[in-house]
């Protein structure tokens, strides 16, 4: 019952949203050989003063 | 030291939230025999469109 | 469909695990009122050189 | 820079594994157009006795 | 490549994210000797009724 | 009461892990002026076959 966390920066449409969710689906169907309805996607929007990279944050840069 | 994280559609009501912890503090406490002190939930609200199952977004079902 | 997570010091007993998941799922049930099935509970169990309280890890307290 | 969590059962082949984060990373880049190298992917493999589904763990079922 | 992950309540500045950034990854690359540019950091903000103490939400202490 | 996750590649010695929690724990209380003993560290040991950058397992490069 594989679950999968996609974090990243907010501002993703809806449309995109639903795109990813059913390639990272397919994903992992394929490959690990799961029932599609077993595969549950959480997705985390972060906003760019709540992610850094070399001790940065995003909104910064 | 437990620390149990709980996620979740949005749209609990407080109360729901207040009664949720308590009940699970309770079943760590009792089972894993844990000072109730030691014991942190955390509670997630995910949106509609930031969850999926079998690859489709809750919006979409 | 709510996921819970709960992160502990590693060293529980099968039947403490088994009786645990079984009271946070009834937890989750009575008072969100979804599904039985639609809980699931993920156990993450750390060793003591993993876990800090205060700046000072479990091994050494 | 998108961080994927993937969590499923322990026991997937190397190869698998392989197969798996080259799949998801694809998903990411084309549905985000995200640069290849932000995408990051962790796997964590529980043990049967570490999920639970419906209130009973994956052991016992 | 080290992430980390700070969940805090809600409610600091700007600068408060700044500097903790700054200096947990400091901290990381002191430490662990990895490139500045491999550490990522990721701030959580909770809401006082999604986190709980003892039982107890922080809205009701 | 925060919570900081550190998520790094498997190997690190036990002083490395208790001179990374003091370091961090420093950072936290330092700028989020909270009581040393609110600041709870987790680390988590990842092998290099369960992590991928750019679509590549650690292993493999």
């Amino acid at each position: 019952m594989p679950l999968v966390t996609v974090e990243a920066l907010e501002g993703r449409s809806v449309q995109q949203k639903r795109d990813l969710v059913k390639a990272i689906t397919d994903a992992v169907v394929n490959v690990y050989g799961v029932p599609r309805d077993a595969v549950r996607v959480v997705l985390r929007n972060n906003a760019k003063e709540d992610i850094a990279w070399g001790g940065i944050l995003f909104c910064d840069k």
